[in-house]
């Protein structure tokens, strides 16, 4: 069997966050990384065949070498959806193939596909309406695989994880050449019109942990899940002060400082380098290579990516890309006043969580005493002067500061003495 | 004998404080139940009547049931002074009586009155001008009670508090009932008419703590008082880290957690499970059941009501009185930078108070990184917003946000390819 | 031999800081001080002429009394550069003098000239232009003495130190009187025609620590080559916590406490009766007698004057003369964002420092919350409000605070029930 593995997702509502998705890294690892090693552990495949978008052709190719693999990547240019992706491969596929999906995160059993179906998928239940492909079915058989039906209209709550079992490659590729290809629901299409022919499609029924990144924010989900998986390693040469505190499951990487009074409390993970300054604490958050959170950090359940620095902060539910930096002072504030859940952008998506900080792409910079209110985004290489409280996303290559207006007066010794005068400057 | 406990007083002085001053809870529980324990504990006494405001009614029967006192409530209906909750007991009312206010706090040598007098009073010695009734004196005979005289007209440096003793209780409430009772010193009017009709007034003079409610900032000399009463406790079962340090006279209750790196030195009172955050610091503090100070806070001679949460913020002389938030990097200032005293609201009350920190009624929040100047209140169930520098009082059930003008630009690697254009965002 | 030490030199690009540079302390002492002591000991001398402004003569005299220095007291009434300095002690000057300034700091091996000549001086390369006198040498004679050549013209890369040695001192007197003294370069004119008149004027290259100081920002480098020759010195009397933090060659004075969590890491000086509060951190520090940390400090790099208070503060590359006092949350940023060196002041004068926080003059104040930015100066006996970003520098006895506009609304329970309205509030 080969195994087709879809890297090369694009990435739209993904901004700030410029990093192609399957390369994030997590534990120091890139997301493809962890997926590939979990598909080669839990399934027998003869090979894999990698689909990634052209910038990322290289570095997949060494995840793959890394993992001792036996693989070809195909490079699929202009992302168009699934069915292109896989069309891109399609000189490469034959027999009996499985289809997978290197950006979500499912557990090994997800891979372990009964049925007997010459097609097998997976189904998932959904609690509300996702906007993905549901499936129609009696008993284990599927019906029809509908597309984005809108809330209201699902034929089931069940819908189509993408770990999708061909006997025949060929026989898929065939259907998806048949499917027009001018929109990104080819590949759903190409399925329904195999079922149509009266191919077999079974569904397995999938209970676990499935967490797809479509937003910044589902990088937090996906840190928790492979922080769940940690066991406490601590090297031998950590430099880690007596009188800090390492408690639960936290790894830490080589080259890693940990100075006096701070207070890492599992599951963490605190990469290659870093340094992790007196008096902070980190909580349930991953930290990748390079990273300094100086003096008196309070970092929880966050993402930081790696090289990035800190001075006394508060960074709670927060997700940073890398090579960022905050001045002293600032909070990344996590929670409405109100109690609201956390609402993104102009468009005030709604992140269904009661918890969020910010989300910054990679190098920008946040001045000190600086207040960003829950769910704000910050664009790529974009600099937010001190003491703004900053209320709406920040696009990248952008400044932001705040221009303050003064009253100046003389001033001795007492209240009674002032000359009062007033003077406006603007920064 | 039979102690009248007067604990009805209005509280127009002290918004924003909502709670009713007999049921503000130190040491975890009602000042009420201290007063009422002490005037238990130290006078021989048959009977209490307890003169409440309708709302406190229920309260206070559960707070004299729990002391296993003998004891009747009566209920003032309007509170209009001293002669009206008097007259609201009147049939419950004859023999020997003591009047005593069950908001002020008295040490018990207060409640031994000697001399021989059918009345006696307790006279206390003031240094400067205090609004209350005035002694006149001759030996320890009382020759009139002179009502708020104005400063420079007092008759002595003698006030009296509310400690009064009758021989027949009866007779007062028929000089209470000729008194005229439209204006809130019919009492003391009362007292001079007997003085008038020859009965014998005799007083007795007390040097001890007196300390009245009626601002909210009284609220931390009384704190002060609690506190100096405690000895070192801390139930075996609080979870107190061996990195922590407990110092001094600190109360714990149970159900309480220490994190590693706090530091809480005496006296202090830290009630029912509540949460002190790494690397806290708390001193000369009352904190009511259910408090987090969260990471990194600093609380200094403050009053903390129940269920409040803080992170990362310095609070100083300041009076919470409970459900309180407070967002991280907040700063309750509590020293003018010019030292002068601190004064309050729009009339510039002085508090005589060299430091003092915000006053925040129930259910108020604040926001991140807010600087409240010495002296401010804030009202119940209000929300100042990020950013503020909070220099006046804030209402009941009022949003105060700060709206910020912007410079922004496009910033790409050096300060010379500024292309600067501005926008003015309001928030 | 007498040692003619100039202390009277002018302060003008000193400001904020109004203290005489020679009275500036550092490790508790003086700077005169210092170099007073390192010529003591490194010179074979029979007396010290120390030349200085009014002010300081009392001071200088008690400053070499302690010393136990031979020495005379010249009082140089208008500083108008060296020459004048050097004639206001003509009375005194005759035989073998050596001529040095008592403001820079250099290592005692610059004061051992070799060389045969009659006037013997030092040279110094350096790498940059430096508005100073220039040596055109040949050989180990100096052929000329080109004051301020300007960039481009210099006649080698060797500038003449203040470290003059003259065979006979009243022939330096003689020619001083001829040449004009309206200019301040009068000295090294002199000098020059000393060596056209074929006085024979070797040179000594000196190859070590030289710090003039000139600029507020160059206590820093001065701060930094005291502690350099620190070792550990903690007093048994001084009250340092169990859980505190003492590392490298830390000088602590009698009457210090350090408390819970602190952690001081050398090299540092903590002057006399100083408390480090708990979780402060001091690295790289010199703080001088009677200052108080408060909580949760982060001091680094900085020289702090005497009798200073801070509270959860960070104070980077920063100069602090002394009896200043600093709000809980103020940030002294010391970096800025685009890592450009640091300028300072209208003029933009470069420090060339990549690091530098802000230099504040005696009795300066700081509210809570404040941003300064890095290089702003703030004058003696001014005041910053709370909540201010400071981009400029403050005048001398100036109170500057930030004029907020706010949004207020009523607030219930939701964010639907605002019933908006709009008020401005200055302060």
């Amino acid at each position: 069997m080969k195994v087709i593995v879809l890297a090369g997702g694009e990435g739209k509502r993904m901004w700030p966050i410029q990093t192609d998705k399957c390369l994030i890294p997590f534990l120091g690892k890139p997301l493809l990384y962890h997926n590939l090693k979990s598909l080669k552990d839990n399934i027998e495949a003869k090979e894999f065949i990698i689909i990634v978008s052209p910038q990322v052709k290289e570095q997949a190719g060494k995840i793959a070498e890394d993992l001792d693999l036996n693989f070809q990547i195909a490079v699929q240019s202009n992302p168009t959806g699934m069915a292109d992706a896989i069309l891109s491969a399609k000189d490469l596929i034959e027999g009996e193939i499985l289809v997978v999906n290197a950006e979500d995160i499912l557990e090994p059993k997800a891979y372990q596909l009964s049925g007997e179906g010459d097609v097998r998928v997976v189904g998932f239940k959904v609690d509300k309406y996702f906007p993905g492909g549901y499936l129609k079915v009696t008993g284990d058989r599927v019906q029809a695989v509908v597309e984005k039906p809108g809330e209201g209209n699902e034929p089931s709550d069940m819908i189509k994880l993408v770990v999708d079992y061909f006997k025949n490659g060929k026989q898929l590729i065939e259907y998806l050449q048949k499917a027009s290809t001018d929109k990104d629901d080819s590949y759903e299409v190409a399925l329904d019109l195999m079922i149509k022919d009266r191919v077999e499609v079974t569904f397995t029924k999938y209970e676990g942990v499935w967490l797809p990144l479509k937003y910044p924010w589902h990088i937090l989900d996906i840190t928790a899940y492979f922080l769940s998986k940690l066991k406490q390693q601590i090297p031998p040469q950590a430099k880690v002060s007596e009188k800090a505190t390492i408690e639960g499951n936290v790894v830490i990487e080589e080259g890693v400082k940990v100075f006096e009074g701070a207070v890492i409390k599992g599951p963490c993970y605190i990469g290659k380098n870093c340094i992790v300054g007196n008096n902070s604490m980190i909580r349930q958050s991953n930290l990748e290579e390079g990273c300094v959170t100086g003096f008196n950090c309070d970092i929880t359940r966050s993402y930081i990516g790696a090289n990035s620095w800190f001075h006394t902060n508060y960074i709670g539910d927060s997700v940073l890309e890398g090579d960022f930096g905050m001045g002293s002072g600032t909070v990344l504030a996590n929670l409405r006043l109100d109690n609201h859940t956390i609402r993104v952008g102009d468009e005030k998506i709604d992140t269904g969580r009661d918890k969020l900080g910010a989300v910054a792409g990679k190098g920008s910079r946040v001045g000190v005493n600086v207040s960003t209110m829950p769910g704000v985004r910050i664009g790529s290489g974009s600099l937010v002067g001190p003491g703004v409280v900053l209320h709406e996303d920040v696009k990248d290559n952008i400044k932001i500061t705040v221009k303050q207006e003064y009253k100046v007066s003389e001033y001795t010794t007492s209240l009674t003495s002032y000359n009062q005068f007033k003077v406006k400057i603007n920064h």
